[in-house]
């Protein structure tokens, strides 16, 4: 199909703004008469809170008020069972006990120093062994011991003791991953401003999720979420991780704003970012899976346990998605898996692009490498022997094309290791590694469901409005977070309507103004926002026909809009244009507007057992990594990384090359470089001098294999990539790691540590 | 019809923002870095612009820059002719020359005393005589000789001339008006804050028709309407006013903000005010008027003739109004009517609560009583026999009810006359009026189309939205002006959805979020504002419906929603609540928003005769005055005024009343108080000590009478009352002092020295 901007690169529609450094970040705000709040954290990882003393912090000259948990008007419980300030125990470091509302931030910061709080320290849990034993102390009253509420999810998918039996052997893994930071360039800001008016507050911010900030704050002032509105400022970089560190902070500022009746505003400093906002979840996996010795699977027992830290974060949502993964993209006939999560005196885990997947990738990755092994296979032959192909079901039991959800995965596999020449390279690095620098390649797949499926309802609204001069105003519920939103609905809307994209305006999300339209999570930005951008475009467009066919005195459905001319199919000189329609349009009283609202629908999923329609389609993807490993260091450079995504169709190749480009850095970060190490429930690293991310100097060469699939499910057959392109290549680097030095590291990050010392090195920070 | 808020007198939702004095109004607004810029106006009403020396002026310290017609980037020409800034001639003394930029508002009014501008004075016409004159010099080049541009309309009815040789008494007068001062609380302001972000500029102010100032802004900047952001602040009345000043000065300050990249702040001091903005236009009304010896009117010739003042305001609006109104509600067989506008070198008239019908209905009341006088019959009695019923057609030949638009006039005046004991008064006061004191009682009625009806396309569409915890935003195109709108809007949400009024939440007008709904002029608040709110209420309670439906399994058409309960008809213990039905549609993904737009489309209507559907329905009036006159002073004391008025279905009878109160007194003002007296182009009356209106000290007694009509066109069949309140008591009024003094006086208003000299004392300022 011939398109004008749907698979064309055109340039990001916020790229000026960005570049010039025009762009109004959090930090950026200023109103009048604004007030700065600092957070006194807590001094323990878990401590009963005897008393907090504020006076003497009050008294230093330009600190306007000193909040703790006595001043919050609503509820001082929020989404997660975390506090707006915490008053009864803190359950880790990052818990704040009281707020310090100043003139200037530096005030804030030195009376913060001055308020006293007396604690009766408790025992503490840090690690997952700890939070199940027997006689653990219990962080959360109300929980199941420490297992963190609703985040118990199993799979169930044929009879795993038959598959076992029919199994010629039965292999057994374990495998860990970290915590790792999102390491936005940008740190938290939001900015409080009360209204004038009796009871309404507006929020401004670096905000992933303004319809969850609005609810949580209205719950900590004890309003309706109409008196609360939400206004997002440009974010720099979130990833997940502007969540419940920006529900918390807003509602801080809500309760300081609308107590001192003050603009307030709280940015965090990177250590305070660091140590208050949410992590990757790490995870353990326990497999045991039974092989035929021709290398079929048969089936795979999997126990899978997510650390959550100090609060119900999401790991009720992340296990979900890790019930339906952690089996791969593979034709296992039965499968048990078992996944929940568990409190603990740490920093939490929470959304972190990839939402578990790159978790549960890495380890069924090494697992399926590791089974290659022990039968003498190759990983691209064992890979192909399993890999779900047309006419198979998926663990949750959803059929696959011909007619149904594509599934690429073998072609895609012959097509990535053609490229890479990855067979030969492969023996041929097993034959020249005889130095200390060793070279390796390794190989990783996933399939991936495609939005919230059946973690939560999907279900996002858009608004299409053509104003009087023919300028378009669209509005969508979910943010731009930098990963192209913006540019890709601009570009869906023209094309729909077959009108210029410049004459699209875009503005942010504003709760006031456009339905909750749910998280901009779950790669959900082009495929469920795009889709409801299309429908209200689609709408639009009927109007406009049906006021050119009055015009031209045709039927509308002969009609066509190109290049912002409308004609006539049947008879192509019979036209008007796009501008003409406009103007009669508003003569006659036809708006030109429409309020979409696109839903997939409730999943239809039995939740005991997770057999049903887990996603309404999948994605899926293939990456190969080359690594050189110095032995004598344990340093590993990745020196380049192959990475295939089926995306339906490609919106803008140019932004899904950007979003790999981002994906494959930060899974490199993951694979070799970070973990927030926490060392009796404190944090070793808290800032990015001692917590490595990838810099400019570790790249690796990057190739971006854009797939496209026929798939009905999206706009304009568009599916994702903004997650899918993080989720694979640690497990790629971690295989390829193995083919280097032949030793197999099954805890994350494979750091200069692992790979000199190898596997068997406990976790850091992990007591016994 | 039993309701629970619809014929409720619910206090104003926006009541305790204003008496507390926390409203925001424009003036109010603050942002960081902000400048302030003051007009120089013109020193001559008709000259040439020879040069602007701006060098003194900026180098004053404290002076940003001073711009003027050169620095505008886009079009100096709007709306209706109007400059942003004046640059080839200056046509009245409100032009503005040159704009003041300054760090303070202090400096950049001693600024503009430097601005150094060289005028060549040109020849001026002041009058309407003079406009018209053979020799006349001519204001705008492009128009036919002075008369202003499409403003000429006429309405033919029958055969005028058979209908005067039918008539046994010919009946000539003329009758004239004065310029009218909005006199709002509140002088204009707005602020023009520019984005960061390269073009797009944001609009916030005491602006009555958000839409109009962001296209003219647009224009002004040479930008799309989609760069531009028009949000209403609370407004301190407007009566149509704040509609071209508002336009010009939003051009202004963006230019200034565009150019300097800092907030720009306007605010007019009273004086200016009364200079720059528009005023309620003089007219002057020539009748010929046929008449049967029995009291029946046989045929009208009539010749309206607007004074527009220096630019193409809205004479062409208020002109076409005034060709279906001039000869009053009554069944005239013959009628020719042609209203034309002339422009002069004066102050401009445009858009004032009433838009020429206070005009037409204090000259066709006045000739009504002048006819019941030449043939010896009671002003009752007059009206009786010629007022339009049932079974009648209006002036544009629309058939009046039963079973079409109704027309209880004949009912109303039954009723107000025998209430106000107007016979047994008038001939009581007749008799005992011998002292210097006079009393006097007098008759006005009137019909007013609703709505634009034929003088624009009439829609706007209206944005309804539950949230997740139940509260509901509600959006509209239309603007609170303090005239209710939000309560009326907010009492038709709650009665159609069936919930508490306190769910609600309704934001000031921005012009981002909603499709542009037209000015909030011809009284369309509730009417057709209301109406697009019924429209999206009700697709959001299918909603509802559709969803309770599910959760009871039944036919949701077997349900109704009241007072949050929704249950069903056939078995009312099958039920279930609003919130439970509010979070089940959330966890099944259905959008409880809907946009809606209502258009009663294009009127059918012959523009050259004015035949036809002139509007979709109208509404009636009765007023009877009572006033005492001093002749020793000239002193009239309005005594009473009993207002009644067919609202269709009164939403909200108190604030209904507020509006006749208001009205009433408006019209008071404008009977016997108010003019903006002019001369030789220069107004001599230019703040509130000169130019007289009522005090609190003058407001007469009044008697509000809320008639209730069967009318299906409104939302719950309510009509309008905002303007009708003010159209009738000037006649009223004008009609008693001719009562009580005998001596009828044909130009408004009713003054000290024409209740003295008498109605041939020339109109002030006015040469020859």
């Amino acid at each position: 199909m011939m398109y004008r901007y749907i698979r064309q690169a055109v340039p990001k529609v916020d790229i000026k703004e960005k570049v010039t450094g025009k762009a109004k970040y959090g930090g950026d705000l200023k109103f009048d008469g604004m007030l700065y709040a600092r957070t006194v954290y807590s001094k323990h990882p878990h401590a009963r809170i005897l008393n907090i003393d504020t006076s003497a912090a009050e008294k230093i000259p330009g600190v306007v008020t000193v909040l703790t948990v006595k001043d919050i008007p609503g509820s001082n419980t929020l989404f997660g069972g975390f506090h707006v300030l915490t008053g009864d125990k803190v359950r880790f470091i990052g818990d704040g006990v009281a707020l310090v509302v100043a003139k200037d931030p530096a005030i804030a910061d030195k009376a913060r120093k001055a308020v006293k709080v007396k604690y009766e320290p408790l025992p503490a849990v840090f690690t997952i062994d700890e939070a199940l034993a027997e006689d653990a102390p219990q962080i959360h009253e109300s929980a199941e011991g420490n297992i963190i509420d609703n985040s118990r999810h199993c799979l169930i998918k044929g009879d795993v003791e038959a598959g076992f039996a029919e199994a010629d052997i039965i292999i057994e893994r374990t495998y860990e991953t970290q915590f790792v930071e999102h390491a936005y360039i940008e740190p938290e800001a939001v900015v409080a401003v009360p209204d004038p008016i009796e009871k309404f507050i507006t929020i401004y911010g670096s905000i992933q999720n303004p319809f969850s900030v609005r609810g949580n704050v209205a719950d900590a002032l004890g309003w309706n979420m109409s008196q609360v509105r939400v206004v997002q400022s440009t974010l720099g970089g979130t990833f997940g991780g502007k969540d419940e560190s920006a529900m918390v902070l807003s509602a801080r500022a809500a309760v300081a704003a609308f107590l001192t009746g003050r603009p307030v505003k709280i940015v965090l400093s990177r250590e305070e970012s660091m140590l208050e906002s949410s992590k990757r979840h790490p995870y353990r996996f326990n497999f045991k899976v039974g092989v035929k010795k021709d290398g079929r699977i048969t089936a795979m027992e999997t126990v899978v346990i997510a650390q959550g830290g100090g609060y119900n974060n999401k790991a009720q949502f992340t296990n979900w998605r890790a019930s339906i993964h952690a089996t791969g993209p593979y034709r296992v006939p039965n499968i048990k898996t078992e996944v929940f999560g568990v409190y603990t005196n740490t920093i939490y885990g929470g959304a972190m692009r990839g939402f578990s997947s790159p978790q549960c990738i890495f380890a069924v990755e090494s697992l399926m490498d590791e089974i290659a092994e022990e039968l003498g296979l190759d990983p691209l032959k064992i890979r192909e022997i399993n890999a779900l192909r047309p006419g198979d079901t998926t663990p949750s039991s959803q059929p696959l094309g011909p007619g149904a959800i594509p599934a690429p995965l073998l072609k895609m596999l012959k097509d990535v290791t053609e490229k890479t020449d990855f067979l030969r390279k492969r023996e041929e690095y097993s034959k020249t590694n005889t130095g200390p620098i060793k070279r390796g390649i390794g190989l990783a797949v996933a399939f991936r469901g495609a939005g919230l499926g059946g973690e939560a309802l999907d279900a996002t609204g858009a608004m299409v409005s053509i104003q009087a001069d023919g300028s378009v105003t669209i509005i969508s519920g979910l943010t731009e977070n930098g990963q192209g939103l913006k540019t890709v609905h601009s570009q869906i809307v023209a094309e729909t309507l077959g009108i210029s994209m410049d004459r699209i305006v875009y503005p942010n999300v504003d709760t006031t103004i456009i339905p909750d339209g749910g998280p901009t999570v779950a790669s959900r930005g082009t495929m469920i926002g795009g889709k409801a951008m299309v429908m209200a475009a689609e709408e639009v467009k009927g109007k406009l026909l049906q006021v050119a066919g009055e015009m031209l005195n045709c039927n509308p459905s002969e009609l066509v809009i190109e290049n912002e001319r409308i004609y006539s199919t049947s008879n192509p000189e019979l036209s008007t244009t796009y501008m003409e329609v406009v103007e009669k349009a508003r003569s006659i009283g036809v708006m030109l507007a429409a309020l979409s609202w696109f839903s997939p629908g409730v999943a239809d999923l039995d939740h005991h057992t997770n057999q049903g329609e887990a996603f309404p389609t999948y994605v899926w993807g293939v990456v190969v990594a080359e690594v050189e490993v110095d032995t004598e260091t344990g340093k590993v450079e990745v020196v380049k990384v192959t990475s295939a995504h089926d995306v339906g169709t490609a919106v803008n190749p140019e932004n899904i090359k950007g979003q790999v480009y981002g994906g494959i850095v930060m899974a490199q970060g993951m694979g070799v470089l970070e973990e927030m190490e926490v060392e009796d429930g404190f944090v070793k690293s808290l800032n990015l001098d001692e917590y490595l991310i990838p810099t400019a100097m570790d790249i690796p060469e990057m190739d971006v294999m854009i797939v496209e699939t026929d798939d009905s499910f999206g706009p304009y057959g568009a599916k994702s990539v903004g997650e899918p392109s993080t989720e694979i290549p640690a497990a790629a680097i971690a295989n390829a790691i193995a083919h280097a030095t032949g030793k197999r590291i099954r805890n994350l990050p494979c750091n200069l540590e692992r790979v000199l010392l190898g596997h068997k090195l406990t976790r850091k920070g992990v007591r016994k």
